[in-house]
């Protein structure tokens, strides 16, 4: 193919837009795999694959694949999406329902709970981080960002198809229904007067709560908590302004906690 | 000012050119800082102002700073920095001598050693990290980017301030000389082989080797460590082929145990 507005690579188009992609990807329940591995991780977990674009040289290694393979050139695949496409390789899948709340938890023992994360990237690095740590499952709040946006499935590695997530439905009633579970509910805050981290026993069920990078939780969610958390920090960093960590780091120190304690 | 071709708006130009911003940061020794927080906090550590271009609304904030001010309207700071400026202020500073690795030294008990970390975003969320846990120094290989630069430092949120930092000027001698300063060397690995980290007393003087996103530690460093460590994980996740952690998650988890195993 040699057109950018060929109306077959309509999936891949203007993938750095967020708010067309967005809406786009929701309309058509469809979300962006880049690269082989990625691509196989995605295929592995189920998802079926709607289309290909990518450049020759990598259609040999899809030639297993029984979908529509658009070859472009590099300078039309930059074109399509509004990027340099550097491992030569999309394809567009389509979504799955996503489990239930419940259904997510009945197996689970360590869980995580976003609120209202906006940034993509954060997202996904959380879910490389739970998933290399051994959390069992996520859960966002209803207006956390999408772990299959295309910037949170690469900054993932793949991450968010290896484990499994869910969204609430209902902010008020979100955690009340994890508690109800059998979980015992862990806000993490940088705040001074919750307990450190490291002296928390993590019990038989534990849900640790992330907020987001300027506001931290909302302070309905902190009251609802059983316990709020904190990992200690310096206090000569604190004197200096740096009076909390990004929610990704919190979120790796926690998950380790988290899984360390487990027998 | 009104036209982003001013000689004196040379500082702050085309601020998103990485390869061209290396090489004037580098001839005229300065780097830019945005926003008020971390122009402040750059403030406070020392380093010498030589101007700031910022929107008129914010002239009034920086009364104090006996420095040139260009005040420009938001259109001509993006055509000058090649984007929106969304925090209104910028200043150019002026470098100051990094110290040397012995001095860095002499007073620290628990370091980073970070090898060839090419990503910008990494090394400033590290430092962050770093800083918010209460690490005493980080030492920078030669070929580690750059923690002024301007993308490490509004990642970092400006605590590439709050801690002291030196560059090694050679790679093959500088692990020895942190050594011979009395530290144990710990290189941080996924290797299974490697002992897990919440076993490992970190003694009176810990340094923490940290490598890239693609390679990890070099096969030279990895071998002159007095020990490997690694953070367990999840063997459920590594069959579906996370097999690492991204190395800011996995840098919070050590410092957070460097810290926590402190007397
Ligand atoms: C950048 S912080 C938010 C800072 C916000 N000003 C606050 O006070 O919560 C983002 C999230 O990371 C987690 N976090 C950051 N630093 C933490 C710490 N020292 N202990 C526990 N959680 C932390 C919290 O879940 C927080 O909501
Ligand atoms: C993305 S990893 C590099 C992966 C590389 N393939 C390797 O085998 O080292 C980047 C850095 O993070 C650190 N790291 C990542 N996962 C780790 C783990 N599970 N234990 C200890 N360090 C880890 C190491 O310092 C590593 O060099």
């Amino acid at each position: 193919m040699t057109s950018a507005d060929d109306p077959r690579l309509a999936d891949f188009a203007r993938l750095r837009e967020v708010e067309l992609r967005k809406s786009l990807e929701a309309e058509h329940g469809l979300f962006i795999a880049e690269g082989e591995k990625v691509i196989r991780r995605a295929l592995a977990t189920g998802y079926p694959p709607r289309a290909l674009m990518l450049t020759e040289r990598r259609l040999p290694a899809f030639a297993d694949l029984d979908v529509p393979k658009y070859v472009v050139p590099e300078e039309v695949a930059e074109a399509v999406t509004g990027f340099a496409v550097h491992r030569g390789a999309l394809a567009s899948m389509s979504r799955l329902p996503l489990p239930a709340v419940p259904a997510l938890l009945a197996p689970a023992r360590r869980i995580l709970i976003l609120e209202d994360l906006v940034d993509h990237g954060n997202v996904g690095a959380i879910f490389r981080c739970a998933a290399a740590l051994g959390v069992d499952a996520v859960i966002l709040s209803p207006r956390c960002a999408d772990p299959l946006y295309r910037r949170a499935v690469k900054v993932s590695m793949g991450a968010v198809f290896a484990i499994p997530y869910a969204r609430m439905t209902n902010w008020y009633a979100g955690l009340e229904e994890v508690r109800e579970a059998g979980f015992t509910l862990l806000a993490l805050t940088p705040n001074r007067a919750a307990e450190p981290i490291d002296a928390v026993g993590m019990g038989e069920r534990a849900a640790l709560m992330l907020g987001s990078e300027g506001d931290g939780l909302s302070s309905r969610w902190l009251r609802e908590a059983d316990r709020a958390v904190r990992i200690p920090m310096s206090e000569r960093a604190m004197a200096m302004g740096v009076d909390s960590l990004n929610v990704v780091a919190a979120a790796a120190i926690a998950c380790h906690s988290l899984v360390a304690g487990e027998d």
